[in-house]
C-alpha cells in the first residue's frame, strides 16, 4: 500500500527541489559561446553573486561542485607548506581540511564538537597562540549539514580581529547562502563560497567563489594555482576565459532562472521563509521529543541551523523510517552521515520549500514513527501548525 | 509575507496536478499522422480506455473536452424529441441536459438534493410512470463536483431493471474515473464518458467516450449524428479516422504516459488511495467543525465522492481563505460553484495527488482559517493524520 | 547506413515542427480555470486570432481539430436541409461538404479539376441559376493540401457580388492562416476557420472559428446548433463558457507563445518567407522535370499554394523516396492522397520553416531520387539556391 | 528580409545540437545522491566511456568543462619540474602545455604548422634527443579545431615506441570522441581525456579522463595532485567520491540518454556519418575554391578532421558572412581563432548533425558568399551532393 503518487518532496540537505521554471530554462538548444545570449547571462549570474554574497567582491563561477570550489578557495591565496585552521563543528569543514593536505598544505583542527556551532572564543584563543603567524587561513562553515550547526560568522570574524591576526576567513556557504543571512562585505570575510544545487535551487553542476580585496592581495603570491580554478586567466578579457573554456550553458540559463526568482521574492523575504520553515521543524521534533527517543542535534536554538535539522533517534533505527517515509509517501528525507551515521535523520528545508511542502514532510514523519514503532511525543505536526499560525 | 515559493499544489476538481512524466511526454517533437509511433500510441490508449472503463465496449477519443464528449454521447445515440431523464445530484448532470436541449433533445429532470445523491426509487418510480417509453436516456453524473456527490451506479441500474425500462444508461464518469472504482459492463452501463484533465492526469483538451453494445445499437437510428462527434466515421479503416481528422498527439503522449503511471501503481491501489485520502480529507473538515461554522455538504459518508470534498461555510465569506493559501501557501483550492455559489470550498484530491499534498493542504486550510477568523474547531490535521496513520 | 541522427524535419503538409519555443511554453503547470493567468491567456489569444485572419469579427477557440470546426462553422449558421456550394480544388472542401451531409445538409459540388484553383467565373455562372436562393452557403478552402492549389478568395468573393448571390462565404484555412495572405474584412468572408497545427506552429488539437457579422445574423436563426459548438453559449459571461467548459489550458500557452513568435516576426514577413520557400521549391521540382517524370500537380504558378506543394511522379512508386528520405535522411515527407493517392509526394514548407530546412529537405528528396532511380533532371537544389540568391 | 524563422542549427566546433532525447532526460526532478537511480545512471555512463573510448582503463567523470580535464590528466601523473612535450598542430595542445605551466609543469613545444598534422617522424627525432628522460608526457590533441587538423595517434605512439621512450602518451579528444575512430588501448594511449559538449551531444559542463595502466602507476607518484581531481579519492567506495562531492545529475541523467543514442547508432556507424558529411563539407568548399578566395586550412586529406572544417578566404573578411547566415538563415557557422582570427570560418560538423543540416548549413554558406561578394567557384552544395549521393 502506497500513498506515494503524487508530488514527490526531496526533502534532503542537496541537492534540493529543482523549479519548473529552472528546469525550463535549460530545456533550450545550446548557444554559440563567443557572442549571444550568454554573455549577458554570465554578467546577470555575476551581478546576482554579488548581490546573494552581498559582496563588492570579484565572483567567479565554475564548471564543479562545491569540493572544486573548496579547491578554487585554497589554491588561488595559498602556498604549499602554509597553514589553514580548520574550525570544527561537524563534518564539511574537516572535509575541506583534508582536501587542503592533498596539495600540500598543513591542516590544524580546532577541535569542535558535533553538538555544537564554533566557540569564537576558542578561535581567539588559538590565534593568540600563533605568534610566528604560520596560520595562513582559516576555514569555516556557515553551516555543516551533517551537524545541522550554524556558526556565527559575523563573531568569528570579531573573534579573529581581537586576536589581531591577519589569517584570511575563508566561508563554506554551500548549504546556507539564499537561505540565512550572510554579508561578506559587512562581517570581514575573505573569501566565500557555495553551490548551485542548494539554497540555490539550480541542479548541482556549478559552484561560486567570491573573492574581497585581501584573498585577490594573497592571490598574488598564491603558488598553488591550478590552471582551471586561477583567478588570473578568469580575469581575462575573452568571455571564455571567465569559465576556463567552455561555459555550461544550460546550468547557466538555470541558475539565471533561480536567481530571478529570488529576486521577484525578495532575499530578506528567502530568509525569512526558511527562518519559519526551520523553526516549525523545530517545535514538531520538539513535541515528538516528549518522553520519546527523539532529540534535536543542536540543542542551541541560536546555534541551528535554518537550512537543515538533523535528528538523533536514541539508538532507533531510522532507517525503516525513511524507507517508509520514501516509499510510502514519496518525501526522500536524509540519513545522518560522518560521526552520526545510522544514527538518525536529516531533514532538508532549503530552496524551493515551502510551508506546505514542510507540513507535508513532517507529517510523512509522523506517520513513519507511528508506523515503524519508535517512542515519540504526540502532536509534532500540531506544534508545527501552532508555531506557524502564530508567526503569520 | 509569504511561506508559497516551493511546490505549488492545484487542489481543485479539475484540472489536476499533472505529473512531470506526462508533460516530459509531450515534450517532443511532432510526429505524421499516417505511420510511425503515432500508430501504436492510438492502440495504446484505446485498449488502456477499456482497462479504466472495465469494459469490452467500443472507445472512442476525442479533441474536446468533456463538454464535447456529452455531446458526442448524446448525438451518437439519440434523435429529435427524444426525451432524456436527467438525475439531479449537483450542477453537472443538469448542465448535460441542458446541453441536450441546444440540438433539439426534450429534458426531463428528476429532481435532486444538492446535499444527496440520487435516490434510486425515484429513478425507478419515475420510470415506471413512463408507460409511452418517451424517456430514451437517463443521464446521471457518478461524482457531481458541485456537490461532492457519489451516485451509486449500480443502484440506479438496478433500479432501472426493476421499473423494466429500456432507456439507455449514460453515465459521466469525468470526475470520478480513475479516482473511484467504475465498472461499466459489470454494472450495466450502455455510455460511459470521461476527460483527460482529472483522475487521468493529463492536460484538458482530451474526452472519451465508451460505446456498450445497446448504445451501438441505438446509433444505427441516432439522427442527431455530427461529423465531428459521429462514431460511425470514426469507426473506418484509416487512422485519421479514430480521430476525425488531425489526431491531437502531444496531448496523446501524454495520456498515455498517464495511462503507464495508472498500469505501474495498479488501478485498484489507485482507488484505495483515493479512498484514504478523501476520508482523511473527511476527517479533518469533521473536527473543524466541532463547534464551528464549518460542515460536509453531503453529510451521508456512502454518498461522498471520493474525488472531491464540498466544505460548506455556514455563511462565512470562503474568499479570503483561498486567497490565503493561494498566496500565501501556494496552494490552490476551488470555490463552490452553482447553487453553492460563494457558500464554501471545494477541495480537489483527485489525480496525481498523495497524503503529503493532502496533509500539506489540509495544513493550510486550517493556517487560513486561523488567519482570516473563521471559527472553527481544532484539530483538523491532526484527525486526518490520525486516520492516516490507522489505515496505513 | 544512415545519415539521419541529427535535428529530423517534418514536412508534410500539417501538423509541423513545433518550435522550442511553443512546447517549453506547454511544459509547466495546470492553472485554475476561473482565475489567475489563464484569463489573459484568453485574451490574447482572442486578440491574435483577430489580427491573424485581418478581421474584427468574433473569433472561437475549440478544443478539437480543423474537422470540428468545419462542424462549428455550419451548425452555428445553417439549418437542416439548407444547400452549401461546394467549391472543389482537390479533398478537402470536399471533405468539409460531405461533413455537412451528416447532420442533414445539402450539398452540392460545383465540380473542378484538382490541378487547378477553383474557377471564380463558374461560381457566379452557378449562384445566378440559383434563382430560389437555396444555397445558403459556399464553402471553399484557402489552400487544398491534397492537390496544393490556392484558391482566390476575394475573387471568389467578388464573383459572388456579381452573381448578386447572398450566401454566406465559407472560408478553410487550415492550410493557409499565419503562411499565406489573408484578409476576412477586405474580402467580405463571413465565416473562417484555422486549426494549430500548421502555419500556426502549435501541436494539433486546437481549431478556430471566426464570423463576421452575417454570420452572426444568420446564427440567430440557425437550427443545426449544438451545445459544444455554440456559439450563443460561448459569448456567455464566464470564462469558461468561452471554451463551452475546461479550457485546453497546455496548448492555449502554446498557442500564445506561437502567436509571440509571428508577432516578433511580423505576419508579412511571415507571408513573404512562406513565397521565397515555395518559390525555391517550385524551382527544384522544375528542374528535376526537365526531360524526367516529375511534374507539379498545379501548373499555373498563380494558382499555387506557397504552403505546401504537390508532385506528381509520372507513374514512379514515391514510396521508396519518401523512405529513403525518411529513414536516411529523417526527412519525412507526405504522400499524396485521396484521387492522387500513390502518385507522387507532398511537400510542406509551412509553420516553423527556414531555407535551410527546405533546402535540406529539396537536397534529400534529390537523393532519394537518385537513389531509387526516378528520371529526373539535375540541379533542383541548385535552382532552389538560385532563385533564393536572388530573391534575397 | 530573413528566412531564419525555424529550426536554427549551430554549427560551431562545440558546443553542439543537443538532442531532445538529452534535454528532455535533463527536465526531471533532482534525487537522493547516496541512493536510487542515480547510481545506476553512474555505473551506465562509466560503462560506456570505456565503451567510448575502446579502453578497458579507470574512467573518471567530472563536473568540469575540458580545460579542467586537462589538469586532472596531468595532476593525476605528474610532479613539479616535470617536462612535458606538447605536439603542436593548431591551438589546444598549445593551451594545455600552457595550462600545465600553471601549477609548475615545465613544457616544451614541438613546433608545428596550423595548416599540418603532427608529424611522427619529429616526435621520434625530438624524443630520441631527450637522452635524460626528462620529458615525462606527451600531449597531443587528435583535432584541432582551430586548425581543422586531426593527428594520427597509432602513428605517433609507434613513433615513441621507435624511439625507446616511455613519456606517458596523454591524448585530448575533445573533439573527436564520438566523431573519429579512437582505439586507446589498441594504440597503447595512457591517458585520454574528452568532454560532453561537441560529439557527445551533452550540454557542456561534463569532463571524463580515462586512464590506463602505466597512467595509473604513474599517479603513485605524482604530487600535482589536487583534491578536486584526485583519482585516489574517486576510486574510493562510496558513490559521491566517484564525484569527490556532489553528482552533476542532471548532465548526467542527459549524458545517460546521450549515450543510448550512440549504442542505438552504432559507434561504427557514427564515425561512418561523420566521415561522409566531413567529406561533402570538403567538396563544397573545393568547388567554391575553383578560381576563387576560399581554401581548406588542411589541404592533406589524410589530415583533415572529420568533425570540424576550417576554412580560409584568402583575405576576405568572414564576418559579413557569418552575420548573414545566423540572421538570416539561422545557422551559427564558427569564427577562426588564435593565428588564424579573422581570416576565416570553422564549419562543425560533429555530434547531432546529419546530411540534410550539412547541406542546409553548405546552403546558407553559398548564399552568404553571393550575399557579401566574396569571390568563390560554384557549386559548392552541388559538389557535396554529388559526393553523398555517391557514398551512400
Amino acid at each position: 500500500m502506497t500513498l506515494r503518487n503524487g508530488k514527490e518532496f526531496l526533502m534532503i540537505p542537496g541537492p534540493t527541489n529543482v523549479p519548473d521554471e529552472v528546469l525550463r530554462a535549460m530545456h533550450r538548444p545550446a548557444v554559440d559561446i563567443y557572442e549571444g545570449p550568454l554573455i549577458e547571462t554570465t554578467e546577470m549570474c555575476l551581478r546576482g553573486l554579488q548581490k546573494l554574497f552581498r559582496s563588492s567582491g570579484k565572483p567567479y563561477i565554475y564548471a564543479a561542485n562545491g569540493h572544486g570550489a573548496w579547491d578554487a578557495a585554497l589554491s588561488n591565496t595559498l602556498s604549499r607548506g602554509d597553514k589553514v585552521l580548520v574550525l570544527e563543528s561537524g563534518r564539511f569543514a574537516l572535509a575541506w581540511g583534508e582536501a587542503a593536505g592533498i596539495p600540500g598544505l598543513q591542516m590544524e583542527v580546532l577541535q569542535g564538537d558535533w553538538r555544537k556551532a564554533v566557540d569564537p572564543d576558542a578561535v581567539a584563543a588559538r590565534l593568540r597562540r600563533d605568534d610566528a603567524g604560520d596560520i595562513k587561513a582559516v576555514l569555516v562553515v556557515q553551516v555543516d549539514t551533517a551537524s545541522g550547526a550554524w556558526n556565527d560568522i559575523a563573531a568569528i570574524r570579531k573573534a579573529m580581529d581581537a586576536a589581531g591576526h591577519n589569517a584570511l576567513l575563508m566561508v563554506d556557504t554551500i548549504a546556507s547562502l539564499g537561505c540565512i543571512p550572510f554579508e561578506m562585505d559587512a562581517w570581514g570575510v575573505d573569501v566565500a563560497l557555495t553551490g548551485s544545487q542548494k539554497g540555490l535551487m539550480t541542479p548541482p553542476g556549478l559552484s561560486f567563489v567570491i573573492a574581497g580585496p585581501r584573498a585577490v592581495e594573497a592571490h598574488k603570491t598564491a603558488d598553488l594555482r591550478t590552471n582551471y580554478m586561477d583567478w588570473t586567466f578568469r580575469d581575462g578579457p575573452e568571455h571564455y576565459q571567465k569559465y576556463c573554456g567552455t561555459p555550461p550553458e544550460h546550468l547557466l540559463f538555470g541558475f539565471r532562472a533561480a536567481l530571478e526568482m529570488i529576486e521577484a521574492e525578495g532575499l530578506e523575504n528567502v530568509w525569512h521563509r526558511h527562518a519559519l520553515l526551520a523553526e516549525a521543524t523545530r517545535r514538531a521534533v520538539g513535541a515528538w521529543g516528549q518522553g520519546g527517543a527523539l532529540e534535536l542535534n543542536i540543542l542551541d536554538p541560536l546555534a541551528s541551523s535554518n537550512s537543515v535539522t538533523v535528528v538523533r533517534f536514541g539508538g532507533h533505527d531510522p532507517a525503516p523510517l525513511r524507507q517508509f517515509t520514501r516509499e510510502t509517501c514519496g518525501v526522500t528525507i536524509g540519513g545522518t552521515i560522518g560521526a552520526l551515521s545510522g544514527q538518525g535523520i536529516r531533514i532538508g528545508h532549503m530552496g524551493h520549500v515551502n510551508a506546505v511542502m514542510t507540513l507535508g514532510t513532517l507529517s510523512a514523519i509522523e506517520l513513519g514513527l507511528n508506523k515503524t514503532g519508535i517512542p515519540h511525543g504526540r502532536g509534532g505536526v500540531q506544534a508545527a501548525l501552532d508555531y506557524l499560525g502564530s508567526a503569520l
